[in-house]
């Protein structure tokens, strides 16, 4: 691609570097702020600055926060005993959303992927650990995507804490095999949540 | 959607202000860039605002362009007196990338659209009849997209300069190079037989 401008080739090079964002969709992009105010421009660069300058992760979920605690560790009426493990914050945005869920999260940041060079120190995994290690934990609820690497995890998880006699479960699989926790629909996930089953029998299946 | 975060939320609509990025896309890209180091989304944010600041557009053609004269218009080897009005930058790129065209282009900006509230004084379309007028141009070429907005635009400008003695042409509408006749859609295949050449020619090419 020939750009007739620097400015605006550095601007297509910088927004085709997001996921998913090819050169001709990023030029799309820019060509579309340059028709709007530059309100526009201005507040979007600020929003991601300030994101990721100041952004917080809840010290006990590693839930994105604006606060030390999350709005649902800080939530009194929620169970900490119960805590949900999940890939990602968008999985804790989905199953809020189905507002069937009165527990606490761990988000780990990810799934363990060798390929990718994901490890386990690389996630959220030791803190999980030592919150069960405390005896604070009754139950610990997988809720990572059934694929090849949300299972190793879920595994290397229980390993670590199967001798502290905490309760395990994982959710139901009315979401179909594969499919992303965030686009599941909400009954099916809501549904999937309270059905919930122990964790060794579904490494019986 | 509910945010755990302001910061996040807030990133997340600006992000979603983009044409074709929805909220649940909007909050990929915005985790992506969280999950990169800070310098990423600092360049992003960085070339945006410069590019919206300090945008130029080409005084005679009205290309985006860093100097007065884009690189296109100020280069002597090409031909001022051969103009192809285009809608916006990216068909100037386009045609560019063929190698093929040695003449300058004339960007509208836009083509005419009622329904979305474009007329010809939203275009950059008096500065064209003003060249033309100056005697400076001896063939127009119009290239926009064949749509009914596009031929409306294509009459418009016709009408403005048929007087002043200006050669006019359009692009070849036909059948893509290697595609087979049997694919091609009915309108593109009757002009292309319509709009035959002999056969001669065809063959210098
Ligand atoms: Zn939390
Ligand atoms: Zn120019």
């Amino acid at each position: 691609m020939e750009f007739s401008s620097g400015l605006l080739e550095n601007a297509v090079r910088e927004m085709s570097q997001l996921p998913g964002i090819g050169k001709r969709t990023a030029l799309r992009l820019v060509l579309h702020l340059l028709r709007q105010p530059a309100g526009q421009t201005e507040r979007l660069a600020h929003a991601l600055c300030s994101l990721r300058e100041e952004v917080k992760y809840c010290s006990n979920c590693h839930n994105i926060s604006d606060g030390d605690l999350c709005e649902i560790c800080a939530n009194p009426k929620r169970d900490g005993s119960l805590v949900c493990v999940v890939e990602d914050i968008r999985d804790v945005m989905a199953i809020e959303n189905t507002s069937q869920y009165q527990g606490h999260y761990h988000v780990l940041g990810g799934k363990i992927s060798p390929m990718d060079g994901v490890g386990p120190n690389n996630l959220n995994i030791s803190s999980l650990v030592e919150k069960v290690k405390e005896g604070k934990v009754k139950e610990i609820i997988f809720a990572l995507s059934s694929t090849m690497e949300g299972d190793t995890t879920n595994f290397y998880i229980y390993r670590q804490i199967e001798a502290y006699g905490v309760a395990t479960s994982t959710i139901a699989r009315g979401i179909a095999v594969g499919d992303e926790l965030e686009y599941a629909d909400e009954i099916t996930l809501g549904r999937s949540i309270l059905n919930r089953i122990p964790f060794e029998s579904s490494l019986k299946r």
